[in-house]
């Protein structure tokens, strides 16, 4: 577990001076691995370019999707950033405490939502856990790259520190979250088949709640195949039937 | 010693955004004192008016001197803040130890060099010691309002620290016990009575591995309830079938 096991992923950014400023934050605290989703100005941008300052090789090599899912699709844990109190069932824990999250985990990524609305609840969904920047609570509305900038500070001090050290164990156990988003969409779409996500005004956040469910369980591949098995053997008459 | 005690002393500062940016941050950690000494573009500035974003009234209600001297005439403690080693004779420490110089003081000012040289040596001299934000050692220039940033961030721990215990969302919603455990009978003998959970002799590594999955996630009721309706949903034909 050292700076290179962590992705810091720029959800729908908006301002290409936030972009350049993360970058330089990046490389103040020897992170590299920047991806952006959906930039609302297109790639590459020439604001970024200005105030990335002397971090214009943390943009050269950014890699950009053009979606959320494809982003995070080889990473094995993700931490949302969000600074209002939502309405999820996820756990939440204060910035300086990364370290409790952070143990056993490969490749960590952590999302940041645009910067006039942060992560929708779709997004957020997709998260194992939310860290929380402590912050004035009638002002917390944080600047993109202020966030990252904290973010980065703290996992510096924990892997310059090696008394806080996270130790990886058992490396290989966590699913990538593209094997997690295969299951998921299986179950909904299964779901879906037999009419169990009506009526149409509450499909999405039934399709919320179950992603929530799922998304923040660190499940292991061996856990995602007894699931896989447990749906597909309830499911398969009910196909049968239907067909 | 609280937040009003603290400074925050801009020296010189060449962009008006980096001054707008400073005082969001300044607002987002609850500070509100912003002084500034010889800005280069002139004071008030439109620029910094456009990235301070919420926090404008910070910028109208700080306070522009000519000198250093002046700016620091009325505290009593001064921080300067540097990324680059220096070649004085001042105790530097790092920024997360702050708490050891602040201790009995009254009014303590931080002072922040401008964005292309930093301090020099004569405004360092001004200052009772000097705190060091950990960087990476071949790129250790931090932008202006990320400096102000993290110094926001440090005081504002220090001053709210009430052992940061990890706050789960919406914690009465979790559900009891016996509520996962209802669930997790019905999900089993759900799928013993179709056959899934064979061979016999893998049964209860089987069923374990479910009781794992759904123990660990802290389910609220509203989420099991949702589970329970997919599974009911998809056992419902099975059941039928089966009679």
């Amino acid at each position: 577990m050292s700076f290179k096991n962590i992705y810091f992923i720029l959800i729908r950014p908006q301002l290409g001076e936030n972009i350049g400023a993360t970058a330089r934050a990046l490389k103040n605290f020897n992170f590299s691995n920047l991806r952006i989703v959906n930039p609302r100005d297109g790639w590459p941008n020439e604001k970024a370019k200005v105030t990335s300052v002397g971090a214009i090789n943390i943009l050269n090599s950014s890699k950009v999707y053009n979606s959320l899912e494809k982003a995070v699709a080889d990473l094995n844990f993700i931490i949302a950033t969000t600074s209002r109190n939502r309405n999820v069932n996820k756990i939440s824990i204060p910035i300086d405490q990364l370290n409790k999250k952070i143990k056993n985990k490969k490749k960590i990524g952590i999302i940041f939502g645009p910067e006039a609305s942060g992560l929708s609840n779709s997004e957020l969904s997709c998260a194992d856990c939310i860290i929380k920047i402590p912050t004035n609570k009638n002002f917390s509305s944080i600047n993109l790259s202020h966030s990252v900038m904290l973010f980065g500070y703290e996992f510096y001090k924990l892997f310059k520190n090696k008394k806080n050290k996270p130790i990886l164990k058992n490396k290989n156990l966590i699913a990538k979250k593209s094997e997690v988003a295969k299951f998921i969409s299986f179950i909904i779409s299964s779901l879906d088949k037999i009419g169990f996500l009506q009526p149409q005004h509450k499909k999405k956040s039934m399709i919320n709640s179950i992603k929530n469910i799922f998304y923040r369980n660190n499940l292991s591949n061996k856990e995602i195949r007894i699931l896989l098995g447990v749906f597909a053997s309830l499911n398969k008459r009910n196909i049968k039937k239907l067909n």
